[in-house]
């Protein structure tokens, strides 16, 4: 089964941004035991001061559906809804390779 | 100073991805030791077969750009320049931190 990749843009008002970093990187540290995610990093942009970005590696498709149903997850979704105006996801990824993945 | 990432898109002939694939793999591999270079993932798409995505997480811009110099990427741009029919930076990016990156 093929890993799962994941880079996905999340649109917050300005002032709620470092509010949205934070909750993601709080759902990233939870996950630093989960094997099945081998990547999860959280970025801003200089060019959007609204956006958030986060790009994420997964052993496979399912693992990331599973991860969903996690306390952790649900914790990290019923505080980011509220803020969130818009989610887009860039593209669903196959990743083949490289420096920070297995 | 703040890391530097990268999310970009190369476009090539659909017959040529695994080839564009492997290079860009052969340069991750040649960045596992340089610490400047904390993330490098090479992705396909299954909605589009001429598109390989490249994450990069890097310890600075100047550590990026100096890493173009490096002869290993002199190698990597003179094997997969002819091949590459595009080149789209989704945006530059300014990581906050997460699983796979330090």
């Amino acid at each position: 089964m093929s890993k799962f990749g994941l880079f996905g843009k999340f649109t917050v008002e300005e002032h709620q941004r470092e509010e949205l970093v934070r909750i993601l990187l709080e759902a990233a540290a939870s996950m630093q035991d989960l094997e099945e995610c081998e990547n999860y990093v959280v970025h801003t942009s200089a060019q959007d001061p609204r956006a958030v970005y986060v790009h994420e590696v997964w052993t496979s498709e399912n693992a990331h559906q599973a991860s969903l149903q996690l306390e952790a997850a649900q914790t990290l979704i019923r505080h980011a809804k509220p803020i969130i105006k818009d989610v887009e996801r860039v593209c669903p990824l196959i990743p083949q390779g490289g420096k920070g993945i297995s």
